[in-house]
C-alpha cells in the first residue's frame, strides 16, 4: 500500500474540486479561494496536514517529549516554506496512550505552541483523544493554515521546473537522523523566512520549489512530475553534512532543506542561510523524462529520482545507503 | 487528563494569539483574518480538527469502513454548522494499522471523500502514515475550513446566550449509539444547510449555538460559560429519540443538532428537520451561574449541567443512564 498512489485516486475522483480550489492536492498545500475572493481580489488560503508518528517517525524512547511536539510542528510548517507562503495558524490533533499523563502531555502541547509561535503560525485549535489501551505509540496530526505572501507572490508549486533553470538547495543535506536518533529531524528549522526572502527576491524567476522531507532524489523528481525534463545534480557540489556520502545524502531525507528551481542569478545566502548550485534542469525524451541524474567526478551517471522514503506500508525505495536507518525514523 | 484542561492551559499561554486570531480557541472553530483583510474588508477563515479512534469512538469490529469514513468527516463538518459558517475544504490525515491493505484504505478515504463532497467541503489534502505495529487502532483526524456566510453574517460563538432568550434543539436527541453500535452517530447528517438557514432567517437574534456533541446537559453549558445565566430545560418538551429516557438523552451525545439560543420568533423547522423549544435563558446568582436545570413536570429540578462524556482520559461525568453505553463508543 503506498501512500501517493491511494491519495491519488481519491482525489481523481473527487469530482467537486471545482473554481474555488486553485492550488488542488499533490503540492505540499492545497489552496481554496474563498466566497469573498469572487466579489475582490485576493483572499484564498492554503493547508496541510502531516503526521507524526511513536516509532514510526521517531524512537519514544530516548526523543524527549518537547523535541516530538517541536518535530511533529515543524514538518508541518515546512510545507509553508515549500510554497513560499505566509503562516497563518496551526491545529494540532494528538491521540495519547492513556498512561501518558498530564504533566507529559502539557510538555508536549507546550512544545507544539512554542513551535507555533516561534513561526508565526499560533496553536489555535487542538484535539486530544485516548488510545484505547495502554501502550499504543502516540500520534501528532498537525495542521497548518498559510496564505499567499501577497497577491503580487502567489505560492509557488512543486512542478514547475523549466528548461535552461539552475538546480538549488539551501543549507547542508544527509545524516538528519544523527548517530543516536537525536540529529536534526528533531531540530530542523524550516525556511519559512528564507523562502519568503527567496519569492520576493526572484519574483517570477523562482519555478518551482520542494523541501526535503522523504529524499533528495526522490523530491528533486517532484519539482519535474510529468514534463519532458531531467535534473542533473553535479556530486561534486553538494553540500553534504560531515562525514555523510554523497548517496546517503540524496536518500536520507528529513533535512527540511528548500530544494528550487531558477532562472538567472540566485542569492548565495537567505539570512544565515547558505544557498548551493547543485545542477541542472534539461530536457529529456520520453524515455529518460523525469529522471533525476547524480553526475560524479569521474562522469558516471547514477539514477536516483527514488532515492529515499516512499511511504509504502512496509517497503522503502532501496539502494540507497540510509535506508535501514530510515525505517528506524 | 482530561482534554479541556490541558487545552485551556495551552491556549492561555499562546501570547502570539494577537488580533489576527478573531475567534480564540474553545469555541466550536477557531477564526482567524488573512492578512488580505487588513486592506480589504472581508477575508478570514475557521478552522477545527476532530479525531476518531478505533475502540473508543466506534467498534471496529462491527462497523462497516464506510462508516467509519462517513463519520470522521460528518463529525468535523458538524463544527461548520455549530458555528453557521459555510465548508470550505477538509484535510484527512490518517494512521492505518499495517495490515489494513489497500482495499480497505481506499473504501475509507472514498467514503470520506463522498460525505466531504456530501457537504461542499471538498478533501484538497491528506496524509496517511502507518502504525508501528500490527492490531492497532485506526486513528482518524479530520480538519475542516469554513468561512463566514458573508460579511453580514459572522459566526455564531458557543457562548453568548442572552437572558430572555428560549432554548431550541433541531431533530431529536438520545439514543445515538444504537443497539448494536451501529445507531445515528454513524450515519448523522451535520446541520449545515439548516444552520445557515437559521444564521439568514434570524440574523442577530441567533445569540449562541454548538451541536450535541458529549452530551446535550453538558453542550448546553457551553452557551452559558462564563455568565451570570442559567439555562431551565422542560422535560415534557425534549424531543426524544423513540424509547429513549429523557435522562438518557440529556446525556448520550453524538446526536449532533443543533442547540441555540435566540430571541424572538424561530421557524418551526429548517428544510425537513424540525426545531424544538425545549428551554429558556434566565439570570442567576454568583451560586447558580452556568447551571443547566431540568424541570420536570411534576416540578423537580434536577441539575444536568455535566450529563454527558467528559473529554477524560479514563472517567466520564457518572450520573447519567448512558454513561456505560458511552465508553463503549
Amino acid at each position: 500500500m503506498r501512500e501517493f498512489s491511494l491519495l491519488q485516486h481519491v482525489y481523481k475522483s473527487n469530482r467537486s474540486l471545482g473554481r474555488r480550489v486553485l492550488i488542488p492536492p499533490g503540492d505540499d498545500m492545497a489552496m481554496v479561494a474563498l466566497a469573498a475572493a469572487e466579489t475582490k481580489a485576493g483572499g484564498s488560503v492554503l493547508a496541510a496536514v502531516d503526521q507524526l508518528v511513536a516509532e514510526r517517525h521517531y524512537e519514544p524512547r530516548v526523543t524527549p517529549v518537547e523535541l516530538v511536539g517541536r518535530k511533529a510542528v515543524a514538518r508541518s510548517l515546512s510545507d509553508i516554506a515549500a510554497m513560499a507562503a505566509r503562516p497563518l495558524c496551526t491545529l494540532a490533533a494528538v491521540t495519547l496512550p492513556p498512561e501518558y499523563g498530564e504533566v507529559n502531555a502539557t510538555r508536549l502541547f507546550d512544545a507544539m505552541r512554542r513551535t507555533a509561535e516561534q513561526f508565526d503560525c499560533p496553536l489555535v485549535g487542538g484535539d486530544i483523544a485516548f488510545h484505547p489501551r495502554e501502550r499504543l505509540p502516540l500520534v501528532c496530526s498537525i495542521t497548518v493554515l498559510a496564505e499567499p505572501i501577497d497577491e503580487r507572490h502567489p505560492p509557488v508549486p512543486r512542478s514547475g521546473a523549466r528548461p535552461g533553470d539552475a538546480v538549488y538547495i539551501t543549507g547542508t543535506v544527509g545524516g538528519s537522523l544523527g548517530a543516536d536518533g537525536l540529529g536534526r529531524h528533531l531540530t530542523f528549522d524550516p525556511r519559512i523566512n528564507e523562502a519568503i526572502e527567496l519569492r520576493l527576491s526572484l519574483g517570477g524567476r523562482l519555478h518551482a520549489m520542494v523541501d526535503v522531507s522523504d529524499g533528495l532524489g526522490r523530491d528533486l523528481a517532484h519539482l519535474i512530475e510529468g514534463m519532458d525534463l531531467v535534473i542533473e545534480i553535479d556530486v561534486d557540489s553538494l553540500p553534504v553534512s560531515p562525514g555523510c556520502p554523497w548517496r546517503q545524502a540524496l536518500s536520507d531525507g528529513e533535512d527540511y532543506e528548500l530544494c528550487f528551481t531558477a532562472s538567472g542569478d540566485v542569492p548565495i545566502r537567505l539570512g544565515n542561510v547558505p544557498v548551493t548550485r547543485i545542477g541542472r534542469v534539461v530536457r529529456a525524451g520520453p524515455s529518460q523524462r523525469g529522471r533525476v541524474i547524480a553526475v560524479t567526478p569521474a562522469g558516471e551517471r547514477v539514477d536516483v529520482t527514488t532515492a529515499g522514503w516512499e511511504h509504502a506500508n512496509d517497503q522503502d525505495s532501496g539502494g540507497a545507503a540510509c535506508q535501514t536507518e530510515h525505517e528506524r525514523t
